[in-house]
């Protein structure tokens, strides 16, 4: 049987461990099935491209996590998304920010590398492109979710934006998503897909749709999904480090992992998942806690929050 | 004396030697002037910071270059900005895309990295943050210039983009441009700004206000900015590439910025800056030609467009 590894994560932060019995069993609910829909895609031969994005709309399609249907509001009360997605094979990629009404954006990212000249579209002319490929249209309604609303409420018309898995909104859903993986054909992928931060202001643009910074794939290395404060992971260009120090420093995925977190981002930055050529994973963050899981051909099938 | 360096570019392309003579005389002294200017400011002690900021300024208001005034039209008529700008010192960065009716989108990209919490803002958002901070606003007429228009009208309504340096626009107002210096005081800077591509469509956005793909900035290593098919810079996070190879592999700036321009680009897709901490610099391109400079405190004073 050939390798495959698949790693997801549903955001890092704050997660205090005291987050109550029932919100837990939901969270690990669902990344479970998300995590077992995925790995079952990969055993029978899927690639790891189709695999990172159909993995990522389960997690847009599900209110828990802050991508897609469960996206945060922004300070006028909005909802803007972003997303990107990476091939290991060819370092194709795609990117979109500021979508405001497509059910999933990871694959909306995944056309504009697939049907289009370019790598990066924003806002309107993403969903004027999404328009000539047929998609459909959310209305607003579709996004906004009970919890989301509480949460922003908190902070509306206040200058205090959020990571959502800040203590005070412990209960409430949670965080960017993502998924990497290498697939029985030896290629890897990378997505990344999230709502941003409760309450951003100006249309700010977090590390999420910045390849290199939220997300990175080439086969010679590793693939590579981020979460967290976005503008760290902007600045020290996070997912293609890790590639770096593997490619002309010969680390291991898991030295090279470990390094950006613990010694280029400070404490209570994020988090990050990040699988190499050889089907070896690692799962490292320096928040609180970071929704993650993973599984592979090995029989490894592991769901997480806390350690 | 203590060091100081500074390169400038104005945009890499197919520029055919041919250009009119008249045209020619245009750039070189517009090259020379900008050149200068930078050179000075460096020399009286003006930080690499700051020094970026305003070389990319005098380049926003020259109608010659790619950027701010000179902006090309994207497909629907209008103009659509970028840019970006990075402190070696301390890897604070900024950046803003899809500017409409700014200056100098330079210096909301500074603005950005000194007086919000974020990194990255787009377009309206960017805007209104601009206002919030007493900005005047041009209107669109400002930015139309007839070169410009005139480049446009022979692909508009067509799905045809270009880099504003191919053939059949010679004559034309040319690229993006962009700045890094070394100041006296040892530290590096590295700024980027654009008009994108005529005729670009679906609001696409390109590698110059992407950190690590057209502008990287690290004392430790290298200041650099890029300029070419925004995509290939993007997919290979080119100008922290450079510093990787710098920092992981101890390559010279020289071999690094060429191994990147060279090896890792295809050719015909662009060039790049690049200074380090020991005021070396680096200009290689992949095309016809580059709009460049480069002045230095050893008495080095030289524009060029090619070899």
């Amino acid at each position: 049987m050939k390798k495959y590894t698949l790693a997801i994560h549903g955001g890092a932060g704050a997660i205090p461990p005291t987050v109550p019995e029932d919100q837990k069993i939901l969270y690990f609910e669902a990344l479970e099935k998300i995590l077992k829909y995925g790995n079952k895609l990969l055993k029978k031969g899927e690639t790891a491209l189709n695999t990172v994005e159909l993995v990522v709309n389960k997690f847009e399609d599900c209110p828990l996590f802050n991508c897609g249907k469960g996206s945060v509001f922004t300070f006028d009360g909005g909802h803007s998304m972003d997303a990107s997605i990476m091939d290991g094979k060819n370092r194709q990629c795609g990117a979109v920010t500021g979508i405001t009404r497509i059910q999933h954006p990871v694959s909306l990212a995944k056309d504009v590398m697939s049907n289009s000249k370019y790598v990066f579209l924003n806002g309107k002319g993403a969903e004027e492109f999404a328009k000539e490929l047929g998609y459909k249209f959310k209305n607003k309604k579709y996004f906004d979710t009970v919890k989301r609303y509480e949460q922003w409420r908190l902070v509306q018309g206040s200058d205090k934006t959020s990571l959502d898995h800040n203590a005070e909104f412990a209960a409430a859903p949670k965080g960017t998503v993502g998924a990497v993986a290498l697939d029985i054909y030896g290629d890897l992928a990378a997505a990344t897909s999230t709502g941003g931060m409760t309450n951003k202001k100006w249309d700010r643009i977090g590390d999420s749709p910045v390849i290199g910074a939220g997300t990175f794939a080439d086969n010679s290395t590793c693939a590579v999904s981020c979460t967290g404060e976005g503008e760290e992971f902007i600045k020290n260009v996070i997912a293609f480090d890790i590639h770096a120090l593997m490619m002309y420093k010969g680390l291991s995925l898991k030295d090279a992992s470990e390094y950006v977190t613990h010694k280029v981002l400070k404490k209570g930055i994020g988090g990050l998942i990040a699988v190499d050529k050889e089907g070896n994973f690692s799962l490292p963050y320096n928040t609180l806690g970071m929704y993650r899981g993973v599984a592979t051909s090995k029989g490894i099938f592991e769901v997480k929050i806390w350690e």
